[in-house]
Parts: C-alpha cells; sequence; structure tokens
C-alpha cells in the first residue's frame, strides 16, 4: 500500500494514484448505495432503548401531577415538575425555565422572532426598528441557527472557532459594535467540532460589555449530557455566571430531549434570568395556553431527574462510540497517511468535523453524491453557506447501523482521495 | 314570586326588591364559594371519557406509521395519515394542511408574526414595514384573537355581529380600506355567542374583494364537531369557496382535538391553499423540524377519521348538554321575568354569551368576584377590552361539576339583579 503522503507525489505518481482511486470510485458508484450521513438523527436502536417513556401515563389519575390535571389547560411556563427536572440538568431554579414543546429550536427562533417584533427585555427598540443588526456566528457551526439569522436579514459575521471554543479576542471587539446584537453557541460538544468551550471562554463570555443592552449570548446547550466517551464532565453555569458578572439578562440557554428520548416527540427548554423568563411568559402568553403538559410529565416520569438521565445516557453512549470509532478508523487508516484531511476527534456530541483539502469539500460532496452517500451539504457549517476555505465536512454517523455507516465511510474516503488529487493535477 | 319586570317596578318596589335581593347577595357571601365559570376548559369526565388516547403507542413498533418513524426528525408539515386526518375533519385535501402542536392558538400567532416579520404569500412587504395595519374584530369574539393583534400594534375595529355572522355589509365596507389586513372568526359555535354562520355570510366571505392583496381572513374552526345537542350540522368549506372565487390565498383555516381529547395534550392544523402551505411550510422550517409526530400518530391511532371523530363527540355532549340546561335554567327562571338581561341559547361550542343590563356588566363581575365566583373578565369580549354598552358576559359552564355549577349559576343570577337594581335605583 502506498503511504506516501499526496503533497511529496511527483506528477506521475498522483496520476497512477489517480487511476487507481478512480477506478475505486467507479466500483462504489456500481454498488448503487443510498446510505445517508447528513443530519444527527438517532438510530433505531437509540429509539427502542427508551421505550418506556410509552407506558408513563396509561390512566387519567396518572396524568395528574400533584394538584395539576397535565391534560387540562394552564401552567403556561410548564409543569412545575417538569421545569424542577430541567432546572436540576441545568444547575439552576425552576424559575429561570421555560418549558418548551418538541424542540428547542423553536424556542431560540421565537427568542429572535420577538426581539425582531417586541424586542427583548432590555431593548431601546424591537429589532425590526433598528437600522441594522448584526448576529456573531462562531463558524464551523449549526446550519439552522444560520438559517435564522438569515431569514431575518441580521448580518452574519463568522468568527473562527479554536479548541477551546470562539475566538474571544474578536468576540470581545465585536461586541463594542452597538449593531452586534447576537451570538450563536453550541458551548459542549459543539455543532460539528465536538468542541467544549474551556471555563475561561465561558468566564469571558459572562463578562462581555457588549455596547447594545439588549446583546443576546444563545447557548445552545443541546448536547449538555451527551458524551460517548468517558464520564459525564460537569461544565460551568453560564446563568449564574452573568449573573455574577451584572448581566443576568444577557443569556438565554437552550435544551431538549431530542437526542435523549425522541427526537419527533421530546420536551425542550429555555432556561434564562427569572426577569427574562417574566418578560418571555408574558410574551408566550399570548401565542399558547401551555406547550405539552402531558408529554411533559411522562418525560418527567421516565428521565425523573439528571443522575438518572446520565444512566440512560451511557446506553446511548454504548451504541454511539462504535459508530464514532468506525468513522476514526477509516480516517486514520485511509486517510491519515495521504497529509489530505484533518478532522476531530469528539468524546461526545453527534458530529465529527472534518476538514478536507482546502478547495475540495463541495467537489467531495459532489462525488459523496453521485456514489449515492448523502452528506450535510458542503459549506452548511458557515454562515450563508460559504465556508471560505470550502474545506469543511459535517460527518453524522449516528443514524446508520455499523456495518453501513463502513460501506458510507468507505465511499467518502475514496472520493475525499479523489478531489484531493483532481485538484492537485489541475493546478 | 314578584315577577313584576324591573323596568315596570315603582322606585319603592324596587327599593323592596333591593332589600331582599341584597339580602340573598350577603347569604351568597356567607357561603364562601370558589367556584370557575371563567374559561372553556372541558371537564375531568371529558377528559377521562377519551383515556384510550394514552394506550394506543406502547411498543416501538406501534410508532412506526407506514415507512415513518415517527419517534424521530422528519416530516415538518406532519406525518402523512394526521395531514389526512385533518383533511378529513374539514373537507380539504391533505396537501392543504399543516399539523401543529398543542394549540392552534400557537398557528394563528404564527402566521400574524411571520406576516409582521416576513410578509403572507402576497404581501407587498411585511406587515412590519406598513404605515399602519387594521384588524377587524367580530365582536363580542374570542379575548385571545384580540392580544394578538393588540401585542402587534394593530388597530383593532369591532364589527358587530347578528345572528347570522358578523355585520357583512360593514365588513365589505372595511375591506375597501388596504390598510385593513386580517378578519378574525369563529364561524362555527362563534366565541361567545354560539353562532353558526350562515351559507350567506361564508359565501360573502369568500367573495370579499379586500384592497389589501395580502388580506387574510383568520377562520378558527374551533367548534368545528362540537355541538352537544342535535346531530352534527355539516359547514360549508370556506377554502374552496375562496378558490372559487379566485382567492384561494386569502383564507387561514384552523382546528385542534385540545375540546376532543385533551387541552393539555393535543395537536391542531393550519389549513390553507396548497400555495399558502408550501409558503408556510419553508417559514417553518426555519423554525422547527417538524412538531410532535408521536402525538399525531397516537391521534390518528385513536380518533381514526371524522365518523370515528363524531361519535366521541357524542360522549363529550352527553357530558355538556346538561350543563347548558342548568345554565339556561337559571336564567329562564330567575332572569327572563325581570326583564334585565338576554342571552344566546347555543347548540354547541363551550359558551353562553350573556347580555346584563347595559352599564352593569363590570359591576355583575365585580359582585361575583367577591362572592367567589371567577368569570371572564367584563369586556374581554371585545378588542382592548372595552364594551361599549358595558353588557357581555361570557358564561363558560364546561368545567364545574353539574351541582357546582347550579351554586354558581344560583349567585350569578342574584348578582346580575343587584347591579340592576344598583343602576336603576341611581339613575
Amino acid at each position: 500500500m502506498d503511504v506516501t503522503p499526496y503533497s511529496c507525489m511527483t506528477r506521475s505518481q498522483l496520476e497512477r494514484e489517480y487511476q487507481t482511486v478512480q477506478a475505486a470510485y467507479k466500483q462504489c458508484q456500481e454498488k448503487k448505495w443510498n446510505l445517508n450521513m447528513s443530519r444527527g438523527k438517532p438510530s433505531k436502536a437509540q429509539l427502542d432503548m427508551v421505550s418506556g417513556l410509552l407506558t408513563q401515563l396509561q390512566k387519567p389519575e396518572d396524568c395528574m401531577d400533584g394538584g395539576v390535571d397535565t391534560r387540562n389547560y394552564g401552567e403556561l411556563a410548564g409543569l412545575p415538575s417538569a421545569r424542577a427536572y430541567w432546572a436540576d440538568m441545568l444547575d439552576c431554579k425552576p424559575s429561570q425555565i421555560f418549558v418548551g414543546g418538541v424542540a428547542s429550536l423553536n424556542l431560540m427562533f421565537d427568542v429572535v422572532s420577538r426581539a425582531y417584533t417586541h424586542g427583548l427585555a432590555d431593548s431601546p427598540r424591537p429589532w425590526c426598528r433598528e437600522e441594522k443588526v448584526k448576529f456573531l456566528c462562531p463558524a464551523p457551526g449549526y446550519d439552522r441557527h444560520f438559517f435564522i439569522g438569515e431569514s431575518f436579514g441580521a448580518e452574519m459575521i463568522p468568527i473562527p472557532m479554536t479548541p477551546t471554543g470562539p475566538d474571544m479576542d474578536l468576540v470581545e471587539e465585536y461586541v463594542k459594535d452597538p449593531q452586534v446584537k447576537l451570538i450563536w453557541n453550541v458551548p459542549k460538544y459543539s455543532n460539528p467540532d465536538g468542541i467544549i468551550y474551556s471555563e475561561e471562554t465561558v468566564r469571558r463570555f459572562a463578562n462581555l460589555k457588549p455596547a447594545a443592552p439588549d446583546f443576546a449570548i444563545m447557548w445552545d446547550n443541546a448536547y449538555c449530557v451527551h458524551q460517548f466517551q468517558g464520564e459525564y464532565v460537569p461544565f460551568p453555569d453560564i446563568l449564574s455566571l452573568c449573573a455574577e458578572a451584572g448581566r443576568p439578562n444577557m443569556v438565554y440557554e437552550f435544551a431538549s430531549t431530542s437526542k435523549i428520548t425522541f427526537s419527533g416527540g421530546g420536551i425542550s427548554c429555555l432556561a434564562s434570568s427569572e426577569s427574562n423568563i417574566r418578560y418571555f411568559t408574558k410574551l408566550f402568553g399570548i401565542q399558547m395556553i401551555s406547550n405539552d403538559k402531558v408529554n411533559q410529565l411522562r418525560h418527567v416520569r421516565y428521565l425523573q431527574n439528571k443522575a438518572h438521565t446520565l444512566e440512560i445516557m451511557k446506553g446511548h453512549a454504548a451504541i454511539m462510540a462504535p459508530k464514532f470509532q468506525v468513522v476514526s478508523e477509516y480516517l486514520n487508516r485511509e486517510i491519515a497517511p495521504l497529509g489530505i484531511a484533518h478532522w476531530n476527534d469528539p468524546k461526545g456530541g453527534y458530529f465529527v468535523s472534518l476538514y478536507a483539502m482546502p478547495g475540495t469539500a463541495k467537489r467531495v460532496w459532489e462525488l459523496c453524491r453521485d456514489a449515492g452517500i448523502t452528506m450535510t451539504e458542503a459549506g452548511a457549517t458557515y454562515p450563508y453557506g460559504k465556508d471560505p476555505q470550502d474545506s469543511n465536512l459535517r460527518i453524522a454517523p449516528s443514524l446508520p447501523p455499523v456495518a453501513e455507516l463502513e460501506q458510507a465511510m468507505e465511499v467518502l474516503c475514496v472520493c475525499l482521495k479523489l478531489a484531493a488529487l483532481e485538484k492537485l493535477l489541475n493546478n
């Protein structure tokens, strides 16, 4: 096996390698795969594992939670026991929690949407009355965060990611601009890099002194308990840090059970200062009477508390870990010796962030598509879908069974090589 | 028993009556009631009746709907079987349905909110960029509709209700104003009057020629199958009528299972033209991945179709009808002979609309409150909470058991008399 890095090959060696890899790619195409590594979806095995959720409430009396009949109207901010559950999960107080429906994304959207139409608690005016609004976007990041900013016409400014979180020097500089109103974060097992923000990064966030009085730190703690390798990693509570730093209203934290129980039928929460929760509960009172309290109680009964949730997460880890190992093995064996890509090695979250040879990510994505492998679109991890390096690809290994994942990774590795060779030979 | 109408009494007769009624009111107060006739909440008996919903999905394989795993992400516009269910309920096509979460109110809010931030499909610009936006508000109407308009700062114009629906001459006149962008409706068993819009009213709605190209008919069909007396009443399909009249995008219809299964854990839908559903599905795709599909399937399995849902509604009717009879009996016996109030006699929906002697509704509400009876606040059924006649009170008899309802109605009747006498004696 040829293990010369591509950068050390002569042109004729590259040409020979190109013939070999192209032949391998044609073989891949002939297999007519239809495999999907595009979205962070839990696998059937994970969903089956939490079937206990389905049978928690069977009779009318099961639906009573203390004095509250979950089946009827009321309890806008959430069932008290569900607020207590999320408070336990996120190390805050129940009065700092608003319980949402199936998706925390909807709560994030609603915070931004209400900022535009009504303003946040400390806004001088609704954002739709501002001349210009700018969102900071640590990148690579989560495409759905960026879609929200794009949908509202915010100017999105990419912030490079470092191994300890976003480049905080840049963030501290940008927030001096009063038009900068918001920053997106996935602070633990970041999407897609799998980075855990360092304690220093979190402290610098809490101590930001933005020019905009209504600057919002969006803290999407989607993977707060989602380690698949090693023990639960304690993480600083941004809410109390912001309060200590004198700006308790600056942060909006989000979490959900989408990757704990069912992605298609979970519960979510917004956590923030008590004053923000009061402000938003009033606003949410215009649009709803409460979110689904029956499902809230089903979750409280099944998940119980943080300790028991961490036990359930061990089951998910046992299913997830081998899949990340497959990704890692293929890349280490097939790609590492060639020096044409690098990638992260996450211990939690749902993604492997792969940096293909600059200028080849879109081509890798096309080659994969034409060989029956669906990947998250190249560029999707950057605002406006524009990766300046055309390098980052997000691998989502959770959904396919291990055998399928191996086949998909084999194709991906061939595509990474082929795109790199095309690039090198055309330069 | 004195059955002289108050208007025919001499001053001294009124004074004697006042002494008697005041003594009765004091007796009511001494009983220290804590009774609630304020909101249209189903009773425990109704919620217990539909417990079959809880056990529809027990095992992983129960959660599969054809090829769709309801537990996972996907199917933004709703589970195909849930779209088909709502299409059957509302006499339209599944492609005209977007399935929502627990509350249709949230879908209504989202339509208005997105009209403000993004515009509707036919909007020249988002409503937040319009100099002024006006909403037509048939009144008395549903307070939560009016709260949405108020929250977004729309100018709300009350439209008087007639026994066949809103005054359509006025509606047709007002929509010539391009600033008039929307009208609220509860077309069947209207809240609170219990009126079913006549076929002519519905046709006049469908044939409106508003100056605003993005004028929206909000058609909150909350009580589409909610008869409690007599058989199901067929009702014209506004969607196809608007399409026939050449403005398919003008109407947004809403429905939910809040008063079919669980108010705190049902499903809802938006029904509109296929083009509006495509437009909103794209917008909703920014804020969510899907609503709760597990609960959608639970509902489809339990409710099955319109025919079976109508069977279930007979069970609700059997619980509801005696309560409306209590209201009717008390008012007919205690109040009718005195000529101090009139009221409707609905055959479906959740409310009795009571018109107290003009200028006394607020006082009746206070007297009820001070005797331990919670009523919907007087004025709430009008935009900005301002009933120009200070007359309308909304009675919601569904929640309390019959025995409690009798006590509450006894108190209400005393309060109606006392407020009328105070008014007559002070004039």
